[in-house]
């Protein structure tokens, strides 16, 4: 046992770049660029990746390409892709384009919920249940992402016990894995404890996943928390790529190279190469046209930038 | 005692942009513009400020004007000022300038020790003990920075042992206070742990304070780590302004606000005014001329902005 506590020796990374990401780039990516840097997660060694989504293509025309970016990904056996399902038809066109793996999504605050998908957190419950039955029906295994866990853009920090009514409303619609999401990134460590304390009561730790935001800088400090008490899967996006759209605000997923870093500074195995991963980010940042957020991936490019001045100014 | 473990009540801040940040800015502020950032800090309840260095002016001429801008301070009982001591004649400038406090600096690794400041690491510590000898005579206590503990940046990760070996030696100079740098920002939490712990048996844990570096992202989980070990002080500085001009890739200072919006969500009291804190921050942008890299300080500016452009259209 560490000084820190009993901590995992291996950890998950869920990678929600290609959907959450790019869902909130204002620059669409061509398939066959979506595809690039899905490859590239996966040389990088990532094995569980969130290409798309299923909602209608006027709710998000950045991810409208859903089934052709599924045609032309590589099949590999030992790398799992999903997507968001919203609904039956979603469900319907997730099947066919030959997806394991469902996610649902929903949000603890009815403010938030009735924002993002116009529906109440009574019908977004019912409406995950429904395309959770379906998927299962299919074959497909079901994660539920649950959003504003730690604070809402509309009503502000939430309170434990309305993420525990919430939880306890969804905790039998058959999903192998609940995504915690501090959608607005407001989350600090006694509160991640609190809530991984409680919500470990629903349902074993091992089937929570925690979708941590850095917005305010406290994404690994609340990781690290969740490693203490037990988690050992969290989403990151590469490069800290995308936000919320309907969080005022809200900017930059954990980066998925700042992540790593720390996992493997701990001891703790991914399988993720983090070389790798910041050749990944560097095309995702290319793709995109602008620098992205992650702390790692800006320190590694610099530190090249320099040596490679360096070794310029010596051969001049 | 809360799921994390005992946690201090109270924490110090100590700032040290106007020394750090502004010595590795390559725009020189005027002495009056260093004096309205420092007013806007103590404004915002920070109350241990390092606000210069006295070096040899060709050094570092950023800093060049330490007498005329301890001037021009205010004097209040309330909040204390520090500065950067290298040598007895730097001492002598601190002393007639009217410090009561001097920093004395040495680095845990050879070759960063030999590069920043040209000396072994035993002339250093003997340089140190030399500073803070004269200093307590002259009645002024005495800070001491340790620079590379965590890595370094021309030999990589630094033993524990390594780290030890230093303490030992510099202990007994008569410091009320150690600061450990990773003045790389390379630390993760184990070796967090385990450095704080190996240091705490060689001096009490209230006089160890930790000068945090968020080049990968790791600052305020080190941070946290920290706090559930007992330590009580930590450096930051104000919207993450500096670095270390030798060590190369490095960048960002942990930000204070980030560090502050941690402590104050998990109920730790620092007496300082994050709003205004945020106005500080503005303030450093400013006059630095460009956006800072602290988390919180942007994302309250962004949140800001767009209610701004919110109100303007509803205007319109």
């Amino acid at each position: 046992m560490s000084l820190l506590g009993r901590l995992p020796t291996h950890v998950e990374v869920y990678e929600v770049g290609p959907r959450d990401g790019l869902q909130n780039e204002l620059r669409s990516l061509a398939t066959a660029d979506k595809a690039r840097l899905i490859e590239a997660l996966i040389a990088a060694g990532e094995k569980r990746i969130e290409v798309s989504s299923f909602v209608s293509p006027r709710w998000i025309p950045q991810l409208s390409d859903a089934e052709k970016l599924l045609q032309v990904l590589p099949k590999r056996d030992d790398v799992s892709f999903t997507a968001l399902v919203p609904n039956l038809k979603g469900l319907e066109r997730a099947s066919a384009a030959g997806l394991k793996e469902a996610a649902v999504f929903l949000s603890v605050t009815e403010s938030h919920s009735k924002k993002n998908i116009n529906k109440s957190v009574a019908e977004a419950v019912a409406a995950a249940r429904e395309v959770a039955q379906g998927a299962r029906a299919a074959g497909m295994r079901v994660r539920c992402y649950l959003s504003t866990v730690w604070g809402c853009p509309y009503e502000g920090l939430v309170p434990v016990t309305r993420v525990v009514e919430v939880v306890k409303q969804i905790v039998d619609i058959g999903l192998y894995q609940l995504s915690l999401g501090d959608t607005i990134g407001i989350g600090t460590p006694n509160q991640t404890a609190e809530i991984v304390q409680e919500v470990s009561k629903l349902l074993p730790i091992d089937q929570v996943a925690l979708h941590l935001h850095d917005t305010r800088g406290t994404a690994l400090a609340n990781a690290l928390v969740g490693l203490q008490l037990g988690v050992t899967t969290f989403d990151s996006s590469i490069g800290g790529l995308g936000g919320c759209p309907y969080a005022p605000g809200a900017a930059g997923n954990l980066a998925t190279e700042d992540l790593v870093f720390m996992l493997h500074g701990m001891g703790i195995q991914t399988g993720i190469d983090l070389q790798k991963l910041v050749e990944a980010g560097e095309l995702a940042q290319e793709l995109i046209g602008r620098k992205l957020s992650g702390k790692y991936l800006q320190a590694a490019l610099g530190e090249r930038e320099k040596q490679a001045s360096r070794a310029r100014a010596v051969a001049e």
